[in-house]
């Protein structure tokens, strides 16, 4: 017999491979169903509000999937470059594994739903804040002023957001190692302050 | 009585339109009919296999008009910095009247539709590269090497367009003008070599 919550979380976990791959709008409660294998019943009952809600909850879901993979990925790095160079290989082996069908995980649900839907930007929100937090602490710990590693790890994750999407569309991973290269060489730069040669 | 081609560019602009808004699932034929005001005969005569190739035409649209977006910049721009910074001042702008509801014009329904459908992908590849060929013009003419000034405007549309994911997602275009400004830097930096002081 299924244990509580069992059913929400493969109900969660096929609603993100279903957005991830085909979109939210492409995707029906139906497929939501028949995909994660849980009673259509337990369906309403953990999501009374519909679809929607299924969405915010994988955005979430998804969120903490990549957050967990940048905190395991954070312990085999021996610097925030070297991190975002790990963090760019697996997302490249992902997408070159599955034909470049699959995107990130929430870019797609937010596009579309975002500005209609607060409880899905809000876990947007939320999951872009961890995966920056993560690679902050990465620069912090290479010696970057938190300020300024805050400002660099926002912008490599919209920088990494958008080689994803070069990515799906040139059916190629090289622009995911370009960006990630590119992201860096800037981590690098940003720990070593400007020697000032004579005065 | 409308000129020859002004239906289809009438159904193209609603397109791109809509696609950008609500995304493409979520946007059917007949919305697009009845937005462009064009009758739905001639929807059909000018695309006959249906809703992709509207999608592929809207994609190429876009394209086309941010290219010629950043091309009327690159006039008023005394550097690719000053484009770069120009361009996010324009696209946040935009963001902020639609009050985030319109995204980028063809990154949503890249997401979606680009995996299964080829001529959708195709013209994304295309809008794509001509977005960082204006870039890398910009950066030749500052004086950047050739291939280092392609890397870099690779790179900047990236940025880019994960900082327009980051925008909607948090209803403010401050993602828009910290990416452009940190792409900014690089671009200035890029044209300056570095200076061997003594030898």
């Amino acid at each position: 017999m299924a244990r509580k919550g069992e059913h929400r979380a493969a109900i969660v976990e096929a609603a993100v491979r279903l957005f991830r791959r085909q979109g939210y709008a492409a995707t029906g409660i139906n497929e939501i169903a028949a995909d994660s294998g849980a009673p259509k019943g337990s369906l309403y009952h953990y999501f009374p509000a519909g679809k929607a809600q299924i969405g915010a909850a994988a955005v979430t879901l998804a969120g903490e999937i990549v957050a967990a993979t940048l905190g395991a990925l954070m312990q085999e790095a021996d610097s925030a470059a070297d991190l975002v160079g790990l963090y760019g290989a697996k997302l490249g082996g992902w997408m070159e594994s599955s034909h470049f069908r699959d995107g990130c995980p929430i870019a797609t649900v937010l596009l579309e739903a975002a500005p209609a839907d607060e409880a899905i930007a809000e876990a947007g929100r939320s999951a872009f804040s961890a995966w920056s937090t993560a690679l902050r602490d990465a620069l912090v710990l290479d010696g970057v002023p938190n300020e300024r590693a805050g400002q660099l790890a926002r912008f490599a994750i919209a920088a990494i957001e958008g080689s994803l999407i070069q990515a799906r569309v040139g059916h190629s991973a090289d622009a995911i190692r370009e960006t990630t290269q590119e992201l860096g060489q800037m981590f690098t730069s940003a720990r070593r302050p400007i020697r000032r040669i004579g005065r």
